[in-house]
């Protein structure tokens, strides 16, 4: 059988207002709460290693994070977010190894009809995020549903980034655009 | 008499400091942390309810929402807005039905003065937001004050709204500017 | 001796990953969770004056506040930031007198390789900000870092400033560009 969970997960549309959802977003609501007010980082961390889809050994989340149900998260080795880090994981959000992620990130993989009358119907549906290795996203930024993003990525603060993008480039601007090939130089984004 | 509050409500220059007005923000504050604490559904639906200034029956905020008096925004029937909301409500927010708000979406009524020293002196204003029924509000967007969208309008994540828009379009951008008219299909934002 | 602490103010490659600066990180970020959960806004005042590099006698701050350190922020009379600000201070964050900060803006100067390979080796460096007086800065607008803003800037909301600007502009857009000079008109931003 088909559940709500499995067209949400394939890209389709799906009820949001389905009891195994609503469950697992009341879970998920109960751990970011448990994160967010846990003082100790290696709690914290392990909290993480025990909730999240996958992690690798050496993971770190500031507080405030927030997520939609935090299992279909998957993140490296060597994975940092900063402060206020927004995850919203209807359809999965993978991330590569030794990714860094400045304060107020938001990676959003929901999305809703265009045509109001199927809107407020309330069926939902979204999209992955696929996200390399080595990236590095500055603050603020915003990751939009379906973008991919390839290896050793860059992208500037408060981008919007609302298609995919591959290796070795620096992306900044509403909406997002290369603005540099990375080759061996320092820069400031 | 025309109170301070009064003047912020009818858009014109009034004393922040005002004692009256400081009472209401400091008894915001203290709903604010209430509503942020609250960790039952229900009962913060109900602080919601008993605080702005009105609501349909069907109003679900998550936290950490933030206002600065909550008593002048209103909402319609079937409101959702998600994480880390920020109403800055000195003039009146009103919002139609079936309102979806993505996460860190700010709706923002205050001004200050161009003029340095004018707006050092303390004499602040304000403009209301007006938002139709059926709106789509993508993550982090930001409406400015004054702005009115009007129904079934689609905001893209990251847009910042500076000017009004009518119905039945799809506005992205900083600023924010129509990228396509809706009609039946669906689309991803 | 150079320490770490004197390379990362200085604006030179650093480990973060030494030992003062773990310590100096670990402190702050107890001393955001009590400034944060603090309810007295007199006792919310006093925690900054003793905890950042230096303040104005009349300084308010609204939670939720986050920074890397504190001590590297140095702030004027009349300093304002509404909710959710953000300071990462890892070179110096210097505001003169009479600033207005919208909710949810970003103060960053930390910098890391453009390059993946030097990047994830941990080595990471800043640029300071240094802001004049009488400056409104926007809801969610972003200074990155190295950005100096003369006296009487107004900063749009959700602006991306990516580089230095004088006196007496209104400066808005990603990346922020200059929309008007100022004389003696009242505007919304």
């Amino acid at each position: 059988m088909t559940t709500e969970r499995d067209k949400m997960l394939a890209g389709q549309l799906y009820d949001a207002s389905d009891a195994e959802l609503k469950t697992a977003r009341k879970q998920a609501r109960e751990k970011i709460r448990n994160f967010n007010q846990e003082v100790v980082d290696t709690k914290r961390t392990e909290l993480l290693k025990s909730w999240l889809g996958s992690t690798g050994e050496n993971i770190y989340i500031e507080p405030h994070f927030a997520c939609d149900y935090g299992t279909n998260i998957h993140v490296g080795e060597n994975f940092y977010a900063n402060f206020n880090c927004t995850m919203l994981d209807v359809c999965e959000i993978r991330i590569g190894k030794n990714a860094m992620l400045g304060p107020n990130v938001q990676l959003l993989t929901p999305l809703h009809p265009l045509d109001a009358e199927e809107r407020i119907a309330g069926l939902e549906y979204g999209a992955p995020i696929t996200i390399g290795d080595n990236v590095w996203i500055g603050g603020g930024a915003i990751i939009l549903p379906g973008v991919k993003l390839g290896n050793n990525v860059v992208v500037g603060a408060g981008a919007v980034v609302t298609k995919s993008f591959g290796d070795n480039v620096v992306i900044a601007g509403n909406p997002a655009r290369v603005i540099k090939r990375i080759d061996n130089e320092m820069g400031e984004i």
